[in-house]
């Protein structure tokens, strides 16, 4: 498992860190991680601030195997991504040959249909780093493209746009074993049966058990989500979970992988 | 302004990181820090694993007036935020008498109405790290308290008890003055209004205009958010913002602080 390949995402974004804004990409991507077999080490939401910005990209990108960041990438004067990336990577911000050609036919064609035309605020969002290992990610949404520098993907914060440039990315990363989950939900207390769930997780190394209490209908109930690698593995110590949870009395409902 | 306290959100949980749960304790914290005039810089989502949660943990409190905890306080083996705070302050951990009166009166009271006891696994939610600087803080959903050592705030992860924590703790806050925000939300379309928004974005230069653009009912639409510690302020900005949008042909609404 060594091998297994890393992954942090960056959420950059004012709107996030002033409460005004839901943040969804993470769980987004935190899933479809989960599913390439991709670790998803940490995450992060950094302020429209460059220095925040630029530690946070140069830290990660040494750390992990991936970086993902959305947010910032837009026309306006607060979309600053870009112009901290390429700081981060010590080089300079161009304007992509391809990213214009995409923003110029898409806007050619808005404008015959009545719609916007280009404008230099628009062809910012055709800016890159300068240099070797930048590649475009598409954006089958508005055009304007993300892209990739060496192992940073650089994505819009628009969680629908977001998540179809994820996608477009997807063909460029390294996968690992993807990683399986299933769950028992029964109306058990956590600390009831704390002590059992103990002993199965000793017993299940290479099964992650987590705990999630929760409160339906009035009454206390407690998820039990196994991950693993190994299918089988979760299935048997989701069989071993149910029988413990109907000892405490519970109809546990369980959730293959 | 320079000494605005700041502050550090931690959210510490393999749920959140695999993607099963949506986390929504950073949107309601960021907001009330906002309120509180406490300035959140960053916001962090750490895996349940030791070294990760010491070494965010050690980052954060030197670097921020005050770093907020949410999850891994429950009595499950997958709770292990406080033998973690207790490692990162180089501290051991002790069950804190105050913390187990409160866990036995609550688990009494539960016995004798039918309900559960208490037993080793909820007694682990008496934790706290040793020494001095430590208080806790009230949990008036399920009694099991969180805790205040020197800056850092450690509180459960399960939204309606990390809420009522976080309002617990409030008191204990040196706090800031409260940032306000209006917003001015019309048809148009971002890369329109691109150049005049910055224009306005240097003439108001205490106030920070974020531009957050999005689709409603198939139309492009822009909200633009001015934040600030002064109402007056941001209510001649948006008025100009609105005045803009005016001349791109939008009926905008303006949202006052």
């Amino acid at each position: 498992m060594s091998d297994t390949p890393t992954a942090c995402i960056l959420i950059i974004g004012d709107e996030i860190l002033s409460g005004r804004t839901q943040d969804t990409n993470i769980k987004y991507m935190a899933g479809r991680l989960g599913q390439l077999g991709i670790k998803l080490k940490e995450a992060r939401v950094v302020p429209d601030q460059p220095e925040a910005i630029v530690a946070a990209v140069n830290f990660c990108r040494v750390l992990y195997t991936y970086v993902f960041t959305t947010g910032g990438i837009g026309p306006t004067h607060d979309d600053i991504t870009t112009a901290c990336i390429a700081r981060a990577f010590g080089r300079k911000v161009i304007r992509h040959p391809e990213a214009e050609k995409k923003l110029r036919a898409f806007y050619k064609d808005s404008l015959s249909k009545g719609g916007s035309d280009i404008n230099e605020a628009r062809l910012k969002m055709a800016e890159t780093p300068d240099g070797a290992g930048v590649t475009l990610i598409e954006n089958r949404v508005t055009s304007a493209p993300g892209y990739r520098i060496e192992n940073v993907f650089v994505m819009a914060g628009i969680p629908s746009i977001a998540q179809a440039m994820f996608e477009a990315a997807v063909p460029l990363l390294r996968t690992g074993d993807p990683v399986f989950s299933g769950s028992v939900d029964g109306e058990v207390r956590e600390g009831d049966i704390a002590a059992d769930l103990t002993a199965l997780q000793e017993k299940y190394k290479n099964v992650s058990l987590g705990s999630y209490p929760s409160v339906r209908n009035d009454k206390l109930c407690t998820s039990i989500v196994a991950r693993s690698t190994d299918k089988a593995l979760i299935t048997a110590a989701l069989a071993e979970v149910a029988e413990m949870m109907r000892r405490f009395g519970a109809e546990p409902a369980v959730t293959a992988p």
